[in-house]
């Protein structure tokens, strides 16, 4: 089943030719979740994902422009779009009266249902759950109320038996539908039933968010074990008295934190401007210093979120 | 003397692949206006001119959001970029309470001294005025308030006599010089006072925006013999109907207006996400059977504003 990120910003708070601002979305078995919305995602959108109307749930982590500056263009593109499903957005307190001003002098009115959920949470706390997806918030440590997400998948897949594939002639699509739980036909007409092909369910895999936020103790049993963490990055640690005084991380920080928490994979994101095209190799090459497991954000890029024993 | 417009977002409401929402660059003699700012906005800047914080001043035509949710962002950027001189935006009643409310909750103070002028026309009235450009504002036709805005050269160029190129043996870098106002200096000394190398100016050209707006009457006046006249042409004359339920012109209207005001030259924008790449033609096309001298926008692309009468 898919749980997968794409990217569609990783810049900071200044876009690049590259690097648009935060925005990225987590598929959890075809559930669609944006998290954070810069300005220019929807273009992002359109460029790498086409499927704007899709789009089934929206977090904003906090209200800094970079994050959020794109989400009156989205949220009007998909009333023009024709969308008619309600659509949640949760975000931080303030969130619900700065739309309803930015809406009230563009005179827009959507013919879908707009619900605002502000966050207001001290400790972690489930905020949304679906059959597809749990997310829980929590707070980080920035400049203003600013949250963190852990996503879940709700109903991991099976695993399959040691040679099933091979014995019932299992194709790739029979595969992925015996580890959703169905049984198997045999061209013969015999039906395999589920449990003789399969193992029980792996572990949910869970995906952490946490942009921006400087260093805090706390979030490392927040994170602790996920399967990928994705961590912001603004500077590197020549810029360690910068990042504090911002409330950002540098990419040392960021690896530490992955690997005392003992995380899976760490993706890092929310690059400053002055980090432009190779540039970034610093940032990465600081991070695998500490911790081996890291990818960094490309916009457009699709990472799959893999178990973290698997790494 | 540079007078030109360059394209930034010549899309409608919704911006698709090659088209960003509306936005445009007017340069009069080295002075830097942005017209609109869709979002986006600060990335074609990157993308097409790369001097943001070069930007002089802005007028907003009104606060349908395609038209401004790129302000936010571009106005942050230009703090970030370090700019420091102040910076007038000119705009609809509304703009500067939501902007208020948008840099409130974004937790933004700019170094630069941000100042909004709202305007309030009921007829063309100057609302800007310096030493490269004079700017008027008039109202429009649209579903909410809207200013059309006509940019006119503060000091167009002298004209040079004939022969005198070849008399004193200018170059191009002289030209220019002897055209703005200057005497010149042979390679032997003589000083060739400018008069003795100069026609009158030339008449100043102006260039007049206007988008969004159905059609009315009075328009024809206000930018009658303009140099160039830039008209939104959302739809082709199939959607008449729907132009004109939502204050829209076709390109037939966009052309009849032309051709009834005697401009130079007419340049087409604020096309419908229908129109993709080729489908283009069709709004091109049905403007060129009325009015000759017809160019369509293209993101990125810049346009001389050539003298009417030279067209």
């Amino acid at each position: 089943m898919e749980f997968s990120v794409t990217i569609f910003g990783s810049g900071a708070a200044v876009p690049t030719r590259g690097r648009h601002c935060s925005s990225q979305m987590i598929i959890a078995d075809g559930y669609k979740m944006l998290v954070d919305c810069g300005e220019g995602t929807q273009n992002q959108m359109f460029l790498y994902y086409k499927r704007l109307r899709q789009l089934n749930t929206i977090f904003i982590s906090h209200l800094h422009g970079d994050h959020w500056f794109g989400l009156p263009g989205l949220l009007s593109s998909m009333h023009l779009g024709g969308r008619t499903e309600p659509l949640d957005v949760y975000g931080p307190q303030g969130l619900k009266k700065v739309l309803d001003s930015v809406f009230s002098v563009s005179g827009s009115a959507f013919q879908y249902e707009l619900r605002i959920h502000e966050i207001a949470v001290n400790e972690p706390e489930t905020i949304f759950e679906n059959d597809k997806c749990k997310v829980t918030a929590f707070p980080l440590q920035h400049s203003v109320p600013t949250y963190g997400f852990i996503f879940e998948e709700a109903k991991p897949e099976l695993n399959l038996k040691k040679n099933a594939r091979e014995k019932y002639g299992l194709g790739d699509a029979d595969c992925r539908n015996v580890k959703a739980g169905a049984d198997f036909v045999m061209p013969n007409g015999t039906v395999i039933p589920n449990a003789e092909m399969t193992l029980p369910r792996r572990k949910a895999r869970r995906y952490a968010y946490c942009c921006d936020t400087g260093y805090f103790d706390g979030l490392l049993d927040i994170v602790r074990q996920v399967d990928m963490l994705c961590l912001e990055s603004t500077f590197d640690n020549k810029y360690s008295d910068l990042a504090a005084e911002k409330g950002h991380l540098t990419a040392l920080q960021a690896a530490q934190i992955a690997k005392q928490s003992d995380v899976g994979q760490l993706l890092l994101t929310h690059f400053s401007a002055r980090y432009k095209g190779g540039k970034i190799e610093v940032l990465v090459h600081e991070a695998k210093s500490v911790f081996e497991n890291v990818v960094f954000a490309e916009d457009g890029k699709r990472y799959e979120i893999a178990t973290r024993n698997s790494n």
